[in-house]
């Protein structure tokens, strides 16, 4: 693993006193490429930090507090996001056009900046060697469980970490995620490979619908090694779908993942937008919670899009089962029930039958823990 | 109320074990406007029905069973509808052209045909005048109380009854809602008028974003009373904004109505988007529920539409409390907290302050109970 660095600190952000903030820095400066939210009530951070990367496009050290989303703040919001960035840059010497900032947490609440930047001095002076797995804990919010996950193919490396258990749907969720390779890679294939890769995986996962105003996914390359870009887009894509499945995974009050997969479309965008809409439909979800095989839930979200489909010539399975292909087949649900009682990950197939293109998307199933965290995670 | 008969009677379709079949016969054939579910995975009466309305519109009678949606059943399903509707022409001797045929409940499961066609017979053979309340119970599923209302202005009357409390949302919702007015329309005007109030009544309404399969609203005229169209609108709109608002009060597990405004819109389709993404948000309905003034969740479904809003610019309100104008006002939150817990009904605005345009969308709050109710309906 390349030569990164962490820096970890306290600014008081979480509730449970628990370390929120997190310094990053690289060797040197690295082609980045970002993906931010498409929401037009992006956080402070978001704001300031898309303005920098889409100018330089390079990026020497990051900061994330996690606790606080430094969004609904206003302009000040963006001007804390510069101090914060700036911060950074004086205490490592280094240029504030090169440092990223990222945010997440509690919408609405003003930053306490002073706390944060003095925070940021601290994680400044003590740094470690990047560990995945504490980089992790320290930017989460509600997440049970850190995200991180690393590849070696011969010489080449991919590895990342991420947080995000809810507010998770297209474009991305409340979630940050940042992914590394070793790869060196000019900064136009950079770009390509990582949007090509985002649609696969962080785009194509979905906990409770809702965009988030923070969600943000880069992808750096340090240049160490030389190899093929498509072997570079294999091993970026499994770290970022094996953090992505972990954030549906974690998603509040998941007890199953839930891979919708939709074939047999005629053109691609027809696949993917059926899977969203089974992978979001809550009378799919609370069906999986329940174990209940109700694939008349199914048939009723991919009917539901604004694409033509065929009821009479669709098929629907759940795992291998066959439950419907134009007609019913009640036979098979006690062992699509019982499929939904053992496996911990569960497959939905939809085949249109009329083309060659397909899509998955992963969802959860939808349970009391869902309420129970939404309703009272804030106040 | 003009002399409209109904017959009820038991298929056995409930596992209650309640009326579940409801006859209902009109004096005299009338001039009527049905919208149905734009999803492509229609239950085979929704198929039978449209097919027949487009080609007559007129009626005579409807039959409408609940505690099975007749869908997903394949062709037969459609067969079945079709049996429905004969059997009933052929008792009180009508055409069978002029016989809609409706059903809701549970996805995917045959009909018993032939007990259906027994208890038809059974309806048929007493006839009662049309009891609102009654019928509404007599086709609800899910639904904790009967949906009703009438309106009188002079001699000009609107009266309905419908069902439906979950899987609601546009196009309209997993409901039935029947709307009569005694005035006298050409069936142009009639439908002119039904698609506008659809618009601003059953197709503003949301509980949990799921799009039904067997989703009909239906608008007859009995002639009876000649009247200014915009009166009748007027009559009609009110009630059918009543069926709509009673459907979203009965949202599986709601303690809260959620109206939410979009006004200063630039155009009326971006405030009714904007006003959809708030009130179809997870996060949002979860605040709700746990009596949460949280506006940044209102700012994130905000700005997750396609159509860009300035977030310096707009103002967010719970009840008469402002609680965001560019920055937050945080002193606001306890009385807009002390408003979500002693009202019932609780209202979102969203002024975009850039235009004229306006929409009201209503919605629910999201507790536990809708997850149990989901997750244990069929099982």
């Amino acid at each position: 693993m390349p030569d990164i660095l962490m820096g970890v600190s306290r600014a008081g952000l979480k509730e449970s006193g628990d370390p929120d903030l997190l310094v990053v820095v690289l060797p040197y400066t690295c082609p980045a490429s970002f993906m931010f939210t498409d929401n037009f009530f992006k956080a402070g951070s978001v704001i300031y930090s898309q303005r920098l990367v889409q100018r330089k496009g390079t990026v020497r050290a990051m900061v994330i507090n996690s606790g606080n989303a430094n969004c609904g703040t206003g302009k000040e919001g963006v001007k804390h996001a510069e101090m914060m960035g700036r911060k950074v840059a004086d205490t490592l010497d280094i240029s504030p056009d090169e440092v990223l900032v990222f945010s997440t947490g509690v919408i609405g609440r003003p930053l306490p900046i002073d706390r944060v930047l003095s925070a940021i001095e601290d994680a400044c002076s003590i740094l470690e060697p990047l560990d995945l797995e504490r980089a992790s804990r320290v930017i989460g919010t509600t997440d049970s469980f850190p995200k991180f996950d690393f590849v070696r193919r011969g010489s080449l490396e991919a590895f990342g970490f991420a947080k995000g258990a809810g507010m998770i749907d297209p474009s991305m969720a409340t979630m940050l995620a940042f992914v590394f390779t070793n790869a060196d890679l000019s900064h136009a294939t950079l770009k390509a490979l990582h949007r090509e890769v985002c649609e696969r995986t962080f785009n194509s996962i979905t906990v409770d619908g809702c965009e988030s105003t923070n969600d943000s996914f880069g992808l750096i390359a340090l240049g160490e090694v030389r190899a093929d870009p498509e072997e570079v887009r294999r091993v970026v894509g499994e770290v970022s779908l094996s953090l992505a499945k972990k954030i549906v995974e974690d998603g509040e009050g998941a007890t199953r993942i839930i891979k919708v997969t939709v074939k047999g479309a005629s053109i691609g965008i027809k696949a993917r937008e059926i899977a969203r809409a089974v992978a979001r439909s809550l009378l799919v979800k609370t069906a999986v919670y329940g174990r209940d095989p109700n694939w008349g839930r199914i048939l009723a979200a991919v009917g539901s899009t604004e694409f033509p489909i065929d009821p009479f010539k669709v098929k629907v399975y759940i795992g291998k089962h066959l439950l419907y292909n134009g007609k019913p087949h009640p036979k098979a649900e006690s062992m699509a029930k019982k499929y939904l009682e053992e496996e911990k990950e569960v497959e939905i197939v939809v085949d249109l039958r009329e083309g060659r293109k397909s899509w998955t998307y992963y969802s959860s199933d939808l349970g009391y823990e869902y309420i129970k965290i939404n309703a009272e995670y804030r106040t």
